[in-house]
């Protein structure tokens, strides 16, 4: 295998780029604003020019890269087809045939979901470092994922693996999801919906909680004062441990993944949440796989770029 | 390719043997006893013997097999070591290993768990026949399962990948599963899973039914008697409908198969719970999956020499 390799991370502002050795160290990562306009048409000649500049500044020649990954956030097929990133203004074309009339001196291109990239990333250099399959749920603003399963990524038929944040785990649920579901996990579990669930829980409820007397509280101020051990936020905490133990006891009795990487703003919050979960995945999850693995992400931002580079080395 | 392969797959009673073009045409199929006595140490041998047999009569030399795939019923790892097949008698070991001292001429063996493998059958020459990646519910006694992601079996780490008798569909249950947790889909979607729900739900209901004055009724009693339109009968469907829909959903939201099959006793049923099914699946999906497949299993006891014979081709 040749010695570099490329991660590009596409993203609706800026495009992270990552310069790897093949061993997965990370040599240099910079971003380069993403140009949306005339339907994204200038995002991947912007990317091929400061890949060339980078191995002009590295001094290194395009033979010694073994090959360029990319996510993109959207649906990609096996063949590198982008179904439509509405984000980046891109419509439906193939990104290895594009990069490849582009760059013909690095011609091994991968490219995948940026949520799924990620979680491929944190299973290689982050928090699933070691393992060989893991699901990540990332609890952001809503709650995305990922499912890799010896060392490659699921894409799923229609793009639609690992969309862990619309598993239906609250059959009762009689608000909708943004998806036009109801009962999906990100209902709960995201940062917006931990907050949504806390305010229902506050009002069906009698205990006394400092949540009562913000204006405005967040998931962070949730899981402080769990910490803290107010009996109220705890409960809170709880319920969202119960939803995300029944999601991921689903993704067990599926593929049984050795770890399930915790990322997004809400992971900050650390071991109260992954207690909390294991708690629950533990009651819900088939007898031979409770003893999965659970981890905090590890690398932030930068799991994507890692994830594309070992898209390329697999 | 050498032009043979055999698949074998290893039941608590019988053997069942198959011997196959590696176009997948299966040219011979045959049974022998499973003699479980002394920890199984029988087992093996008797299926070489019964292979080294199998050559003479067809005239087949051992160079002109490809290689052997077996089905066992119990965990597989990766390496093709098998822990504890308690029908068998057989504790840890590796059955490549095993296979190589006995029929060290036919050197490449592939092993699996029997759930999967018959998925894995079904997929490449049954109900699944043409697409690349399924999940196989097959409602039998219990709901067991299997899961097949680019023509590969996913054992999962603990060997419980597929398990998706045991997901979790109805936080409300109050009587346990077979498994010790509560509100398992097997309790709901196995020929007695329906008949204890379908009691249930008469008790309940003020609804007439034949169902009321049968002694004692089968899975296969209200299956007919939904076909024929009565109410009652047609909503204990339409509630099994609801919860293998919910389990189809969460595979989906894993996986995202290209298709799901339905296989075991209760598949004879046919369109009607498949109907049901999708019914409930097209709820509880995530918008992009809404349009999976699914269809009823076709090989029937044969899917297990099937795909064991796929696990060799592949």
């Amino acid at each position: 295998m040749k010695p570099y390799v490329f991660g590009v991370d596409v993203g609706g502002t800026t495009v992270k780029l990552g310069l790897f050795t093949t061993e997965g160290v990370l040599l240099d990562k910079w971003e380069i604003p993403t140009r949306i306009e005339n339907s994204g048409e200038g995002i991947l000649p912007d990317i091929v020019c400061s890949i060339r500049e980078k191995l002009g500044e590295k001094n290194i020649a395009a033979e010694e890269v073994e090959g360029i990954g990319l996510g993109v956030p959207g649906p990609v097929s096996t063949d590198f087809t982008v179904h439509k990133c509405i984000n980046l203004g891109w419509g439906v074309f193939n990104l290895q045939e594009k990069m490849n009339q582009l760059l013909p001196e690095i011609p091994k291109i991968a490219a995948g979901n940026d949520a799924n990239v990620a979680t491929l990333g944190e299973l290689w250099q982050g928090g699933g470092k070691g393992y060989h399959s893991a699901v990540m749920f990332t609890l952001g603003t809503g709650v995305g994922g990922g499912i890799v399963v010896d060392d490659k990524i699921v894409a799923g038929t229609n793009g639609g693996a690992g969309e862990v944040g619309h598993m239906m785990v609250n059959p009762e649920e009689s608000v909708p999801c943004n998806c036009g579901k109801y009962g999906c996990l990100e209902q709960y579990a995201s940062a917006n919906g931990i907050v949504r669930m806390g305010k229902v829980m506050l009002f069906q409820s009698y205990k006394p909680s400092k949540l009562r007397d913000m204006e405005k509280f967040t998931a962070k101020d949730i899981c402080d004062l769990a910490r803290e051990g107010e009996e109220m936020a705890m409960d809170i905490v709880d319920k969202f441990g119960e939803y995300m133990g029944r999601a991921m006891s689903y993704v067990s009795c599926t593929v049984d993944p050795d770890i399930c990487i915790i990322g997004g703003g809400m992971s900050r919050a650390g071991k109260i949440i992954t207690d909390a979960i294991l708690k629950y995945y533990r009651r819900y999850a088939f007898h031979v796989s409770t003893g999965t693995s659970i981890a905090l992400a590890e690398l932030g931002n930068d799991a994507g770029i890692y994830g594309c580079a070992k898209m390329i080395i697999t």
